[in-house]
């Protein structure tokens, strides 16, 4: 799938997914922060459980979709890894593909397993996360035996993006809960996402001229390019964390909460308390 | 901006920002160590908060202007980035170097909506500082394709010590308030400001003859002026911390505090329990 | 002893100490956490110490023979280093391997003396351990000087697992007794293991024809490879935790426990405390 | 300086310095342990106090004498950078060498200031010590340029030595008084030091055949050096650490403690309460 839909696919997944996971994580923390005022309902536990389960599967599900487009479509090798005939591999580009499809499914099967039954420690699924994203890392890095400038450049900044995002998930497993990591993965993930399609736009011009790949100013574009989806990565987090947080605060407002009288406000959450120094 | 001027300006601020930073951290610092023997009033909640607003109203302010200068100053491109008839990027390099203020004043905004409203967890305003340094090593370090020796050298000094401050806020992130990192921050943020005019100086010499960029004992002299630079960071960090401490106990003696018999006198702040072992 | 048994054997020693720890933490985890409903006589203090110590006499001993197969076995130097006859170095490649093995052997000294005596701190073990994997990613990367792509890709994805799993190991120093660290690191002692064999099979394969070591689609290959030893580590660890958890709570609801009415139950382990939020 | 004894005597001052921690932790630790069996008067913080001034005004002093030997002795610079007249700098690599003896005069300062005055917060002497080895292992790895392999292997790696050691400072600024990291950093100036002897020994033989820097098997050789040197160092540190337990143990049960009834008996310390799981 080394076509421009082979990347604007998985781009629109991580897009998908980060938006997904801001809203998750920013609904989250406003409620926990908006305890005091009103009720838990958006928030109990078991919700929280029952849509982890249900992320879990759409996850798994898709991996699984794309484990199959990328051994069966068009011009995939169906399951064959060497050709014994002319003895050279099948479509190694693909099954590569398909194992970074398959830690995603290993992750999200895991992360499953958590959820459903008391079975095993939660901070797992994050781990496992890591360790997807590391993998996808590791992949990209090796991808590039042999490739134009350009075409290196672009998948490392990549590669130093999944990196990234392992660090960052491996360090929820320690501070489970932070809300700065769990935006911070977020943007990463929406950073992947946009990147994808860039990706997919200079290697493969779905249309307009093909680009120049070793054309020294094209890097230096390309660089300043990975900034700027940053930046708007992080815009799009922001507003729609701010969304978040506004509507949860003003839904809770208009709901009298029946016992108001009987709590302390809090009106500043853990998080800030080194804040009085 | 490939120029003196180029380099000194941005140093300066940078010089600025460090000498700020040090004489606020000290001053707070100093303020919550000799709580006990008078009052607050230097480095009470809303002052605080007053002052980080104003500062983050300065530094978006000058980010802003750096933006406009880059694009519209003698040789900017004017916010045109392609040129169609000739077929090439234009000036790329002020392209990259708008895009570094560009995150500056990202983060400065987001210190401002954090600091003004109670939207945003506090400890955002330092992942935000982390990813302004970080995207600027990662420029620095992909400007350099095709460059002499020692301008490379030069360059991936600062990328150096941009990652290491980038790895320094990030710490702030989970360590908020620890001197020790602060003043690690403001030491490396004047490494990088007296390091910027030390690079003007190299690249672009005002007066006098060029520098050899080929030639290795400039590139050994070189990498021993960083440390010099280091050291002379160190010392004037050094310097004003103690003379912010002396002015605050010396200021403190002299007013007499009222509630002196009612409060326990602590001699010994809570950073250095360890000691006791 | 750079042939396909050489590789196999120590392969064979990582896949059995995986094992073992994936068990062994597995069981003081399920224990742990059901420490409310039954008896703790299955990880008692003193039984884990006299477990501890049997392992390190274990790994003790396996590392003498390992140093004594290397340098006496067939082609060893036997204790000879330089051959000032004809002034070459002997055998460099068997002196390698023995150096790695007395790490190992001075890993296992210490946790001996660490668990049978009280002389010295308790999170020794693990940095010894971390030095060990340490040294032995560090002469695996110098392993490689003028060999063929292949082998140097080989190599360096050993040398990857085993930093990792040296990080790993020193983290635990400062977050001991974590099952999620504790099971990473049984994951990548396993990946160690059947990478050994995945060597062996490359490099010097026992029957049927010899790799090209320069192709480019063999290095992807391989690269592929690596996740997939990675996948099937994680999928062993799991099942072996999901056994031995199963196990150990059919177990103790069958023994009725004598205090039961006395515990208030605890149906949630510390660990997961973070998910109430 | 680039001779035997410019080798041998800075590694001489490493060895001197690791010892002494070695001696000065190990006792510390095993009084502290030991609290409540016998008296405290071995470490009490006054004693302390005076052993940390005493040893840095010996640092200091001796990072002294270093620059004014690199600057002065046979064929130094005496303070002149730039010769003007033939257009090239003077003696980079002595003032390189004065630079690194100029950091660690620094830490020492700032040691000295932080133990006799209650000016700065304590942490601040580990970060200098961080500082001063991280700089080291920056000049080492400019050193570099135009130079043969082993040469250059042999300085990369006292570089990784020093960085690690700087790491392992940085720690200790988070983590103060863990012993697992003051032996560990113990162990590594010992490596520095005896590898500096080593380096001696490759680079400029005082006797016998030079060494061929180009050999293949000469890197390999001085790889496993590295690792014997490691082994070496941690032999001598465990060997002094349980020496000086031992004795500190025998004689406070000689010595009868005149309080033994008042103090509760304390068998474990606090560094061991995780073995409990």
């Amino acid at each position: 799938m080394g076509s421009f839909k082979g990347h604007a696919l998985p781009g629109s997944f991580f897009l998908v997914a980060g938006l997904w996971w801001t809203g998750k994580y920013s609904l989250w923390h406003a409620t926990r922060r908006n305890k005091s005022i009103g009720s838990t309902r958006l928030s109990s536990r078991a919700s929280q459980r029952r849509l982890e389960i249900i992320e879990s599967s759409v996850i798994l599900f898709f991996s699984f979709v794309g484990m199959l487009a990328e051994q069966f479509l068009a011009d995939g090798p169906r399951l064959q890894l060497y050709d014994f005939v002319e003895k050279h591999w099948e479509d190694l580009m693909n099954w590569q593909h398909a194992t970074m499809y398959l830690f995603f499914g290993l992750a999200a099967t895991v992360s499953l397993v958590i959820h459903t039954t008391e079975a095993a420690p939660l901070a797992l699924d994050r781990l496992m996360m890591a360790i997807a994203f590391f993998n996808e890392g590791f992949l990209f890095l090796y991808h590039l035996h042999g490739r134009s400038m350009l075409d290196v450049h672009v998948a490392s900044a990549s590669a130093l993006c999944c990196f990234r995002r392992s660090s960052c998930c491996f360090l929820e497993v320690f501070h489970r809960g932070n809300i700065i990591l769990e935006l911070l993965r977020c943007t990463l993930t929406l950073l992947q996402g946009s990147w994808f399609w860039q990706i997919g736009f200079v290697l493969y011009p779905p249309q307009g001229p093909e680009w120049d790949l070793k054309d020294h100013n094209n890097v230096m574009f390309v660089t300043m390019c990975y900034s700027w989806h940053l930046a708007f990565a992080m815009l799009v987090v922001s507003v729609l964390y701010c969304t978040v947080s506004c509507v949860v605060r003003s839904r809770l407002k208009r709901t009298p909460p029946m016992e108001m009288g009987l709590l302390k406000p809090r009106d500043r959450d853990p998080e800030s308390e080194d804040e009085i120094l």
